[in-house]
């Protein structure tokens, strides 16, 4: 199996998703600031893998601090995390990661160096976790998933979003892993078509039966009665269930109501953000007219036309049938179920 | 203003809409066999532009026939029209068009080269009325569209998919016309981007506000309260309002429906098929998943990856609020009132 991103001499190596599927490509990082590019530019996406990527960042940042003593070191490691911080606003584990890595730094009492180690310790727990918790995800989420069914999902939620394993396709996984017969669709996800370039190539890597559509299609195939069900990721969740996730997600929810198919959302308790009362407080990335007007640098659009191209769109818990976490699977009604996930 | 097929010194003049917005040519065709080909490689495209086409094809394939007597003629004009109906199977217009053609045949009794002249006229005919036709759904439809309000749209049902001024596009005209202000959303329309390649070219050249927005983007816009009403084209119309138009047109009725959005067709009764009862019986063509794959000779998705490309989707009658033709508009229910506009 591949690696997404990963803790190596030192230095943060990455697979540049932007290159798939056309070029298997790794890159070596040893400045955080690297990193940090990396991550705007979606070499490594995925809330999770971002987490993870995010991170490693931090501890490679740490590494090149020269502090005499612990308080220069934190005023030092605040800028790394103010940086990596700053690198994409919507997937919360971004968040999650850089603040367990400024726990650890606030609760140190030993010395720099022994500090700079338990950094990359806790990245490499925050990598390893990230694996454990998508398996179990998968355990949990490939019970919903009947034998010989069909499952639709949109954007890449897989073993390219995470450390590996998956979270939707991780659910997919888990079904596969449990003797069930799965197919797949997935939307192609445009503008930066991670389902065409990413999902299709993992999952044919991994032998599972994948058909790509376009992000049109999906309402088609349910009509057609072609999909049994839909599993996706979140980039973030709030307190009240309603999901972040990958722009378009909203229309495939709405699509899967109106044809009264099981809509999952697959993700991690770190995902979670219990300070946000609803969706309507998750900011929403705003990227680049490019991704719209240019697919591999070919112009697809008249030069200066208007566009709008947000990186996401916020699913209301009402249209969730269910998500799937490493703690369970959580129902409606969500805000008293996902507390008890905390206790 | 731009020409979209006209007939032209005995041949047929074409804008090949596969290179906008890159590059405006026109293809200029003697030999009946290269309009087909255009047909199917969408060089024309759109309803009521396919049936135009198809007409000054099989005109041009009159021209060409060498026969000694009606009789003969009218079995080699059988050819060309067999020829000119198996471009494209699910926009009607062609269909319609084709049997025009065959009546005039049919019914002549002088020469043939007064017949062959006939045709032409008829071709040239049946352009002009075209644009007739969608000026005056322009001028009902328009006044559907309120002051201020933005239009989305789906797929290209403007001047490039017509002779001239547009169905869809021709109700956002007859609004802008009528001194209204209008902003168009185009969905881009995947995989063959005639929203972004030629509904934004049209709209930007006639000075229209125009946002060029991916198709899983509408949704969201939906739901933000950006889009006022959606307008789209048809290829074939049953008798009972079912709608075939462009993949993703019934994804964006089922979203309008659900953001309690008039969704409104626009349509010559030329599109309307009232021998087929309901939508489950238009053919829908398949196409190359070449189209899935590849964007402007960029292959976007892994080698061998499955797919489907239906070009077409049918949105039920009972989720259209309207349907705009040159008759007036037509409201549920759909069975009494189509018929009623052929008395």
């Amino acid at each position: 199996m591949f690696k997404t991103v990963e803790w190596k001499n030192n230095s943060v190596v990455m697979l540049d998703q932007t290159l798939l599927p056309g070029k298997v490509v790794y890159r070596k990082f040893s400045d955080y600031r690297q990193v940090a590019d990396a991550i705007k530019k979606l070499l490594v996406r995925g809330a999770p893998a971002i987490g993870v990527a995010a991170a490693m960042g931090c501890a490679l940042g740490a590494l090149g601090i020269k502090a005499a003593g612990l308080g220069e070191f934190r005023r030092e490691f605040k800028k790394v995390s103010a940086l990596m911080a700053s690198t994409r606003p919507t997937a919360i584990n971004l968040f999650w990661a850089i603040e367990r890595m400024n726990r650890a730094v606030d609760s140190h009492c030993g010395g720099v160096e022994g500090l700079k180690k338990r950094l990359i310790a806790e990245a490499k727990n925050i990598h390893d976790e990230d694996i454990k918790v998508n398996r179990r995800m998968g355990a949990y989420g490939g019970r919903l998933i009947k034998n010989n069914s069909t499952v639709l999902t949109h954007c890449n939620a897989g073993a390219l979003a995470t450390a590996g394993y998956g979270t939707a396709l991780g659910v997919v996984r888990g079904a596969v892993d449990a003797g069930k017969n799965v197919r797949v669709f997935a939307d192609e996800t445009r503008p930066v078509l991670q389902g065409a370039r990413l999902t299709a190539w993992e999952l044919m890597r991994d032998g599972i039966d994948c058909t790509l559509i376009t992000d049109n299609m999906a309402g088609y195939m349910m009509k057609k009665g072609l999909i049994d069900c839909v599993v996706v990721g979140a980039d973030r969740i709030a307190a009240n269930g309603d999901v972040a996730n990958k722009i378009g997600t909203y229309s495939v929810a709405v699509l899967a109501r109106a044809h009264k198919i099981p809509f999952y959302v697959a993700a991690p308790k770190s995902t979670m953000d219990l300070r946000i009362k609803s969706g309507d407080s998750i900011p929403i990335e705003e990227r680049s007219a490019d991704e719209v007007t240019f697919i591999g640098g070919v112009r697809i659009a008249p030069d200066g036309v208007k566009t709008k191209n947000p990186a996401f769109d916020v699913t209301p818990a009402r249209l969730v049938s269910a998500i799937i976490t490493e703690g369970g699977v959580v129902r409606a009604p969500y805000g008293r179920n996902i507390k008890k996930l905390f206790p």
